[in-house]
């Protein structure tokens, strides 16, 4: 059977980069070597990661003389901190946008480094809608947003304009749709959702803003020794390196960014015109903050849950169930899901109808 | 033609390891789905995860009601630090033996969170020996070693004796030998040398030592945080947790610590005579503290070097040269090499000489 993977993350692949993975696991590029026995110091994987590190770029149409591309361990929950202890001290505030649960964790790592300032909070409507950003303090150290909430299934349309330094956690939907990254004096974003898998984070930063960083810190937390070792500083996560640069070549060779945004908004109509339509769905969250990555809906009748669960898996649907803190369904739908999937969704949520009104 | 990979790390894996992961790639134990785009809270993978975690423990004969096992990402590298921050503060000071590269960068890492004292150090005789430690001040607050050191090849066949709770970095040899692992508070490991691939490490705590880490301090550098969500707080390296699941079976399968010791001696023994017997190279490091893991050699006529090194690729032996900073070379024979390698190795290193002084 033919599976569909809706899962939130990690989430699917193209099947073409997991061929590639798997190959390379027992046979690296004809070196009778395996990719994950051989040292990263390995000319073939140094180019691989300056590589991944300019595709990054180019994809985000970010002028590698000004931004910086790395690959780290930690996921983006290290970011979190990390970002912090560059940029933070006892004496300046960081601004936060508390748009989500990992936007509120992001906050309260940082509050843990340094001092922090909830600039706008939508926590007290449970996320479903987005915050509004307005009257930012220019003195603020930066601006730390998240573009799109997972969970809630909500996705900012616009930044705010603003001279403070903005950090943006981008990890469920960078290179997904086209915006200008030149906005921004860092991105981050963990690998497991359009990126590659999980084990990695890219993390994208402004040469100028890189200069701000305090040195006196460890140097596996310093941006700026990572800068200057070309993410080499110590042995990077081979193997989802590797998942990553096979990924970011995929995104080129489909066209780019522009191409990929035209087929996740298919996707995204294509699945949001059925929760609509569908009488025993709804939506959860605010029609014009609604994610182009993660649509999260909910059964009208809550005790018909165990057939539609019974349905999506005997149609071969996995992953759709919503985080375990907030229940109901989420359907991802990443650059690697294709359409197909999606029309399968509906088609199965359509079906699903017929039987319950029946 | 057979590669034979001496290479220090990442490093040779055994080949079941290899061919079952390159399957999980494509489709995990067949649930149609790759293993590395399945969210991390399947309950199958949430079992891998607790596995690898007892594994771990009952390999180094350790009670699981007294000791915690956790994988955890950011390398050897960052346990340098996240060790210090857990457990040091302004007022206390921390004792580090300075055995090697990897120890100093430890030390310089915790002497940027606290207070760190050299206890003991062989920085002054380019780390050829082991540093004697000896009258342990009972006030510091951990003391900290580096139990085998990869670059220079040396390696501690026992460890102090004392009340101060005794941290150490196993990275290149744990699981090689037996030792009597409870004499430790806590162990850590990169996973790229004898417990699988990169982008995972081993981390094992006393639960009473636990007891004293800070809570004050960011979740994802808090081993409390992460011993309480079992591994689990944040998404963990999927894939590279996998491998060391795998890695960890097979070292059962192949007899445990034990078996893997005998093995481990009997390839030192004989790349070691051999490094002693050829006219034509030397061992670097004091013979009563050589490495099982890693013996380091050198040409005694350095111009040689190029025309072993020819001979070295066209006899498929690979990642023998020596660290970047010390030059030279270095056999790594971890638990996955073959002895039938280090046969090899040892031949092509008599043809060498064969060639040389005919």
């Amino acid at each position: 059977m033919n599976i569909h993977n809706f899962s939130a993350g990690p989430s699917i692949l193209p099947p073409e980069v997991l061929e590639q993975a798997s190959k390379a696991i027992l046979n690296f590029e004809n070196t009778g070597l395996s990719l994950i026995e051989i040292s990263h110091r390995t000319p073939r994987f140094v180019e691989i990661m300056n590589e991944a590190r300019m595709l990054a770029l180019e994809l985000l149409k970010l002028n590698p003389n000004e931004y910086t591309a790395l690959f780290l361990q930690g996921g983006a929950s290290l970011e979190f901190a990390r970002l912090a202890y560059n940029f933070l001290d006892k004496e300046s505030i960081a601004g936060y946008v508390n748009s989500g649960t990992w936007a509120n964790n992001a906050q309260a790592e940082a509050a843990k480094i340094g001092n922090v300032l909830e600039v706008a909070s939508s926590k007290s409507n449970q996320y479903q809608t987005l915050p509004e950003v307005k009257n930012v303090d220019e003195k603020l150290k930066y601006l730390h947003l998240t573009s799109n909430n997972t969970i809630y299934g909500t996705q900012f349309k616009n930044f705010p304009e603003t001279n403070v330094p903005l950090i943006c956690d981008m990890s469920s939907d960078i290179f997904s749709r086209e915006i200008n990254f030149n906005q921004f004096d860092l991105i981050y974003a963990c690998a497991q959702k359009n990126v590659g898998t999980a084990g990695v984070n890219l993390v994208v930063i402004k040469n100028t803003f890189l200069q701000q960083a305090t040195a006196d810190i460890p140097n596996i937390l310093s941006y700026k020794v990572h800068a200057q070792k070309e993410s080499m500083y110590h042995t990077p996560a081979v193997f989802s390196v590797y998942v990553s640069y096979l990924t970011l070549k995929w995104m080129k060779d489909k066209g780019c960014i522009k191409s990929l945004e035209r087929h996740n908004l298919a996707k995204a109509t294509l699945i949001y015109s059925e929760i609509d339509r569908n009488s025993l769905f709804y939506g959860s969250a605010k029609t014009d903050d609604r994610s182009l990555m993660n649509a999260v809906f909910y059964l009208q009748d809550e005790n018909l849950e165990q057939k539609f669960d019974e349905l999506c898996n005997l149609e071969g649907i996995s992953g759709l169930k919503g985080h375990r803190t907030v229940g109901g369904y989420r359907a991802s739908i990443y650059n690697a899901m294709p359409i197909s999937s999606v029309q399968h969704l509906v088609q199965v949520m359509q079906k699903f109808e017929r039987m319950i009104l029946k």
